[in-house]
């Protein structure tokens, strides 16, 4: 590819990607509305709000493949939400129809589905169950990557993303965990392959505890090599949590106690 | 009950709702954005805007059940789209909830399904495919029911609108018809029932040739009385459609092929 | 048939059947452990108690059918139902092969799936949820029935009873009513197949709310005629319940909130 | 219409679809390899072998759609089968894709899937289970119309037929009855509807005890309107049948007990 | 854990678990109906009738948790097997929840589907196929468990156990091994994670040629490691078993042979 | 086994089978109708036309078991398709059916689904789309086998051949190869086991991108070992190819674009 566009590149998982993804393309542009530093050699950096319209198509602009990590990734109030994961959608997909249709991978998350209880398996053509607006949003942000798909042939990858860590924090992570290798294992699976359509990929590592189902992704050759199990014995030296606790209980964790935030 | 909230009482599900389901409570609240004529003996007229967060809390006091329509009920712009039905509902249920929580019917439409096609025979819990920017705020819409519900306990019956006419005006219509009295039944039947949960019901009538599968909402005791089959002569005398016409094609008919009416 | 067993026959749904059911054979025997009253013109009385081996050995003889409504029928201490419902299954369906293996219909029940919840639809593959002791000596029942089938080719009606009364009286009953009438056609039906095999059949009318879906026993040839919806205006008129009450919640009703009855 | 062929317009169903299609099509062209008596006011005839390609292709030149029962239509020899059913189907194939493609009815039968249990209920997306080399060529036919769909869009109905008779003459057609009455408003449908795309549908009544779920062409706007059922009693005078009777036991009744009949 | 119970600790499985489970807890109580020998290290010797409530309830006081794998396990007289398993099974867990519902593993078995065929592929939530009186008792426990789930809150882990040998010795047993290892670290897993809930597990390593599947287990992080594939080249000695034996065609095996063992 | 009889040993898979299974049997009979060279040490060599009867029928005689690739294997003329893959299976059960009943392998091909898209997982209870008369005359096949199991007990594995070759040669076959060693072991377990049945088998490799499902037929004790992706490297460097060509949408690959070969 020439030009691979990375939105939300200062973020937990955009600074990973822009750390591990520098081969899939001549030319890495980064955005975010974030300060993202010195441009390394490869390195376009583009500072962006996605909520402009304008900015966003001009960001668009000569771009092969973007991966969105851009928006709010955390539960925040609906004025932020809305800024950055609805109009922000809106703006992303209207600049990629206009500027050739670029192929997208949607980072959207488990908070889709986080009111599924931890002893349910999970294919991605069950209903959502979002645990608060930043879920909800990301149920948007599903329904605009399969309408663009239907209506002008845009190809996307839905990503729910599970925990993109250089290694699980907690119990609930045992099950969410997507290490790095992985993550970029399926990034350049997703990139290489001749058609993509729009499937849903579950984000996460082979991890022997996990609760997600990507066997209808198996056609796109990507095999998840790590496990969490390896950090098995660390995590259980952890306090034990109370069977109650919504981090045990639910698939979205704490996301799942979480209030609404009132905007100010 | 003492007083039921109709929003969007100015359009065209919201006239019918005025006149027919007066029964159902002491007092009709009625509200839209557009003018909403003289007040009728039991009624209440409110002015307002979805998007105007505290007129919304306003509207919402005092409430015992509310009937959602309001909103845009076509495509359009992302920015109207976005004032009546991505806001419009962060405002609405953020006012139930500030307001006691009283039971919602959700007006969402077969446009969160419109990329179907009419050969397939649909269940609730099939994913969505909606078809425009529209389909995809009521699949926002339907998320945030979702969510309310496992996260505060909100009850809302999520009212999937098929064509809601006084008969049938073309062929699609004979599928996707939904008589005013089978409305009004299932109104009677949603309103009454201790308990109510988060379903998804189909709004139709008991179409010959219609597509959706309500079975697993037998318990609700509501069954459609009317049949488009009555209006079939009357129908089959319209000029015959190509079968590559996408309303011949799509349970969304002609809205699979709007364009995206973009923002001025 | 020459000779109709119906066990029970002092119960509720015995005394139904003993009024209801003569014209299906020459001589229906009746049995019960307690008092059956004078004998009709063609009726056999025999006072049984069905934990007894011997007596039951010597009631099922010279019978071409049994309907099985003996034991108990509500929540018990778990020494009365281990008496009527496990040993005297045992003993029925013993005696039954020794006997020639006559057809079968055996009372089970709604509380073999008491606590799926009421906007359930069931089929009869799915796991059963007893909601107390007297549900598990159902579930209990239907194993036996079934390893009788597979082994020794022993042909019974699982018949899961849902409310047999002259009308619905209270809420829930108005999707668990099973009418006369339909309990009739149905026996006539079961009875006259030639073959039977071990279907598992919904003991329920025709009922707009009912729960349960019958349609895996369509080749029966049997059709519930009755509809609880006539007794809609007088059930409304009952207090409205709590959502919360387990007879709003559960399809099992108040079973669900029995303790255990401890044995003395 | 303007010319609709019916091939096999000698045989049983044949004679029936000649009676009451007539007002389908200005111009009936039937065909038989057997001697069709004298031409009815819209009628031509034509005495036709469908293993003779040359033929095939004069037969389908001008008409406007095709009901293809010509064939045989029980056990027979392999040289039998072959002609009419193998090669008769590749031609007559062959001959409408060189014709404009005409819209087909291709009467599959019920004996592909004769093997079933008569207490399973089926849905056409069940794999085939011929009960002989007949429900064989059958289950060859309709891969020959699914394939022709996929690969030239040639529309094929698939009707599995069921009984068409006057009404049901023995125990197992009181599941199978097809009534003329109903198979025509099928015709009726079938050839209205604006795009027909490839479905298979069972051609059988609305009858009580029915095996086959037609739920999934609700969308033709057809429903069958009789039953077997008001034949009940009459076939009861019936003797009874042994329950291990291949008629009793299988969904194609005495075909599952045919031999192979050798060519000579 | 301070100390738990495992009954049936004479028996085959109770004699591995004996051995390979003393480190789960500080104190392991063992009781049987028969002699446990002497008591080791850390082990309490409880000699007790699983048909003796009162002696139940003393046994289960002050344990954290229960292996119930006391009782009848092969097919035995209904006296024996409700002596042990229907009676025994009340006992336990009216005990347990005297004592504050320890959590539990209930000894199911392989018995409980025994009338599946050797070429179906099974998942827990399929309809139970018992294949004799022990194969009923382990339906009937199972009911108990699920029953004690809902109403109390009891957790079990629900044990479908397999083979549970230190390898196969036959050719059914190439399907159904549950080796030594894969069990101790089914034991660990179970009593380690914080909630357990009700869940039905098959007990069997990860045989290549293996009939169950534990995926809905995923959660749970157990992963079998053992393969019965390496004694293949030693099972294929044994003389070949005919196609039409009970131990080639059924899950159960032989089982499905047995009659019922009279009482005397 | 004593004699193994080899069809189609000619062709490309029948020179792999020649080859690798010579240890399956004491003989090995290898038939074509085309040349087969000079026989080896343990080979019997016979030349014939399937389409011949009586040469069939005493091809067959004495055999053991049979590996049924004869026929033809690319999209053909139908007269060429008819004699070899309709009439030449005819002929083969038939002859089967007079001599004893030996096991069948019977090469059916991914053709009988090819019009399935690549981004499907099958199954083999899925409707079969056959994407020419070659995958169509395997549907007749797969058909034939099912009959004569029903019928008359005759065991035949369906083995859905993808890409039978010593790699890969282009990006489709990553996902149908199957290696030559994963071929031989198939056969050997098929030939082992001591009931077979008829089930289907999807015929490739441990394929990382492979589109099959072949769990249920785990308890076969068949694990293929080769996975596709070692080639991966290799294939990529091959141009790549447009998102719309038939070999990047089907599963059936190139197949899916041939025109019907007409007989001359």
């Amino acid at each position: 590819m020439k030009r691979l566009l990375i939105t939300g590149a200062a973020g937990g998982v955009g600074r990973v990607a822009r750390t591990r993804l520098a081969h899939l393309a001549d030319v890495i542009r980064l955005s975010d509305i974030a300060d993202l530093g010195e441009a390394g050699p490869n390195e376009e950096l583009v500072q962006c709000d996605l909520s402009d319209e304008a900015a966003v198509f001009e960001l668009v602009k000569d771009c092969d493949a973007i991966l969105h990590l851009g928006g709010v990734s955390i539960e925040r109030t609906y004025d932020e939400i809305d800024a950055g994961n609805l109009r922000g959608v809106y703006n992303l997909y209207e600049a990629a129809r206009a500027n050739g249709m670029p192929r997208i991978v949607f980072a959207s998350s488990n908070h889709t589905i986080g009111y599924y209880e931890q002893d349910q398996r999970l294919t991605v053509d069950m209903p959502t169950k979002p645990d608060g607006w930043y879920g909800v949003s990301k149920v948007f942000g599903e329904a605009v990557a399969h309408m663009y798909h239907q209506k002008f042939g845009q190809e996307t990858a839905i990503l729910r993303i599970g925990s993109l860590f250089d290694k699980p924090v907690d119990r609930r992570m045992m099950a969410t965990w997507f290490s790095f290798d992985d993550f970029v294992s399926l990034m350049e699976r997703v990139f290489a392959v001749p058609r993509l359509g729009c499937p849903t990929i579950w984000g996460a590592s082979a991890n022997t505890c996990g609760w997600w189902d990507n066997s209808h992704i198996g056609w796109l050759g990507w095999t998840p090599k790590d496990d969490s199990e390896v950090f098995r014995a660390e995590i259980e030296q952890q306090p034990k949590r109370p069977a109650d606790a919504p981090d045990v209980i639910y698939q979205g964790g704490m996301f799942t106690a979480n209030p609404v935030f009132r905007n100010e």
